[in-house]
């Protein structure tokens, strides 16, 4: 019988986390208080994060303990397992061996919780009461609600309208863990309620749910803000997926050629990945590619710049490959993926060529993800859908080789709340996007005033 | 650190599944041919079922093989993990010890697939090439999509009308694991058409979709039913979770002394439940009780009756706990568990004094669920709420007594699916139902005609 699953015990959890910031060959450019163009201090950070989390980001240590507290929550689903997809393969008829880890049997369906954990936790112990966040298609809100729930929080989320009205089931499962959940713009911060005056049917977007959590965190009392990707300390968190991995991957008596991710803001892709940059950092042959939507095209076509990270600039500046911080990706259904801008460490990781960007078209991303539902029984979450065709392409690529090569993916979430994408699928309505090199350029003209990062 | 998990290995699945028909005190009452009275033998149940399964329906063999390809399948979630609830023990503030198994790894999220994988299987190498089924909530028609693609047979699940409608997502999952689903009643078959004459309006009923699934399968080249509870060779398929259970009991260093299930046809009691049975059988102290709706209350109110399975009357009479085939549970959010019988194993042990069975109303069991999810992460499936207030009962109860007793339950599926249940509740909308008496004799009055079971 062929051994499918490489489950570990509590035990074998991983105590620490790996922060990659030891080991770049390059260290990032800071970020830039962008009134006066100087690198932010924890004292601009402090009103909106513990200074737990800020020190996190700026940290340089190689490995960061894991709290105790932290641990005993991330039990409740962690370690996930690894799985080998023999199923896919032999579907595929390729000689590469693929391996996934199953980042989708977190209580809220992907990896978000693993940095929604320790956030909650952190902003706990310093005394806070009440956080804010945004969510766009609803994953993040989800997790940080549950977080929130475990460590005694309140929390409002601002769910972009659109994903609000279209999503339901989102804002059900937040309520269920005790968030309070309102649409974005909404009447509540003096933000919404000018957007609201302005265009009463706004969709609402992420850059001005971002502008509501965070005049709501700064002006009310005991509240924080978080932030589910993008952070170093974001980032941080996720290594938790890699090193587990790494665990796995030796009770399989294997080791990857190729490491793939998705990337929106790039926080799965950093967790299954960093601790394999480390290695390879270290002199390991191994090729690490994220792959994001031909829709949002950030690293494959977005320069390294300073910019926002949010549209209503209340961000400080962050040095990162971007589409200008106005840049509206078309609809497409892998809302998690829908960022202009990706975080600054795998972009840093991207300038050193230690790993590489592809994009890919959504159509192809549901005919392999709808292959992987009918071979592996799982379906994909629409996010993690670009990761299976990244990983179905160099399958391929191995098969026309005649090559046996060693992949492992992040599969970073189901897809059960977000079958529409699937039925739109069936139906023949899933649209491509092609993204101009026109529209880029315009974008990025309107922030052509910021600071530029010194290669 | 508490250990929160106890997983097995892929080599650790069990082998065998347990068939408690070779250890009944009181052998089973033999299904009926309701046109002679006479038992019914394998000759009429070959038009719809393979004689591999209709071997298993009798057979009183204590231990039956898993064949390979069925393990294979299994496998890509199975073993599935067993949990101590901590935090759901310590909201109690209970001294006993609360474990689960998680049955909501599943790619379709419930236990269901523990018997749509083999019926798939023993259906594939009998040469079947199409199966039919139905299916109320959506809970098995999504099961047997995944089992019937993973095999390469067809499948048509008629699915009742008003679930069709209210609930999209689970049509789009069957349809993204290549099955054809339809609303019952329908225009492909004659029952269909005739009440479509009769009443265009009707929402359809489990009866219906029955009748229909069978005349197709009896009427269409190369086609099979199947069935996803009540029947023995079910029971049998799930028994697999019971089994996997006692040997994480076992590493946890624990034995229960309740074992609890939710029970609406009997699949998921069954599973978790029979492999105790048959300890209690031979002496060990263990209490087991099926948690039912009050709003469908067939073991705590049904009388131990021959009836038949559907609506119809298309199916062998069956002695069990039956409220009558024509009783029409109100619309509680646990489709699941809106089923008139209960299977005839499920019956015979209750008539032993083997197990217990409790009713429960569904505001009681919103109520723990939402404390589950609030504590445990995990947000349950309506039907797995009856167990969980079964559960928090006891636990409520050992804490009055001060008493450390150990709780095992199954945690039959995930409610991801079914968040509007907890809309309905928060929104103060959840409606408890009491059946009276004088119901379920009016509905009892139309089958006393039927042959009585002897005692």
């Amino acid at each position: 019988m062929k051994r499918v699953k490489f489950v570990l015990d509590d035990k074998s959890i991983p105590k620490k986390w790996y922060n990659i910031q030891a080991d770049l060959p390059t260290p990032l450019h800071p970020p830039l208080n962008p009134a006066t163009g100087k690198p932010v201090g924890p004292e601009d950070l402090a009103p909106i994060f513990p200074m737990a989390l800020i020190e996190q980001e700026v940290s340089t240590k190689r490995w960061i303990d894991i709290p105790e507290d932290v641990l005993e929550k991330l039990l409740l689903w962690r370690p996930s397992p690894l799985y080998r997809a023999h199923n896919f393969e032999k579907a595929l008829g390729t000689p590469a061996k693929i391996y996934f880890k199953n980042e989708g049997v977190s209580p809220a369906g992907s990896h978000k919780p693993n940095s929604a954990i320790p956030q909650a936790y952190y902003n706990k112990i310093a005394g806070t009461k009440r956080l804010t966040t945004e969510t766009g298609a609803g994953q993040w809100g989800c997790a940080l609600s549950m977080a929130c729930k475990l460590f005694g929080l309140d929390l409002k989320v601002y769910m972009v309208r659109i994903s609000f009205e279209q999503k339901p089931y989102r804002k059900m499962m937040m309520r269920t863990w005790g968030a309070e959940c309102v649409p974005s713009p909404s009447r509540d911060t003096e933000t919404g309620r000018r957007i609201l005056a302005e265009n009463p049917d706004t969709p609402g977007s992420l850059g001005i749910a971002i502008s509501e959590a965070i005049e709501d965190a700064v002006s009310s009392k005991n509240t924080k803000y978080s932030l589910g990707s993008v952070l170093n300390f974001v980032c941080l968190h996720q290594t938790i997926i890699g090193l587990e991995a790494k665990k796995q991957m030796k009770m399989a008596g294997d080791y990857p050629d190729i490491v793939i991710g998705c990337v929106g803001g790039g926080s799965n892709f950093a967790g299954i990945s960093f601790p394999f940059v480390h290695d390879k950092i270290n002199g390991e042959n191994v090729r690490i590619i994220g792959a994001e939507p031909s829709a949002c095209p950030t690293m494959t076509k977005g320069p390294f710049i300073y910019d926002f990270g949010d549209t209503a600039q209340k961000t400080p500046l962050m040095a990162m490959h971007s589409l200008g911080h106005n840049f509206v990706p078309p609809p497409l259904h892998a809302g998690g993926l829908r960022y202009h801008g990706v975080a600054p460490l795998v972009s840093r990781l991207l300038l050193d060529n230690l790993i590489e960007a592809k994009s890919y078209q959504q159509s192809e991303c549901y005919k392999y993800a709808v292959l992987w539902a009918q071979t592996e029984g799982f379906i994909p979450a629409p996010e993690a859908s670009h990761a299976i065709a990244a990983v179905a392409k160099e399958a391929l690529q191995a098969k026309e080789e005649g090559k046996e090569k060693t992949i492992l993916f992040c599969w970073s979430g189901h897809g059960l709340l977000d079958l529409g994408a699937y039925d739109s699928y069936f139906a023949g309505k899933l649209k491509d996007f092609d993204i101009q090199d026109d529209a880029i350029k315009k974008s990025l003209t309107g922030i052509a005033h910021l600071p530029k990062p010194s290669l």
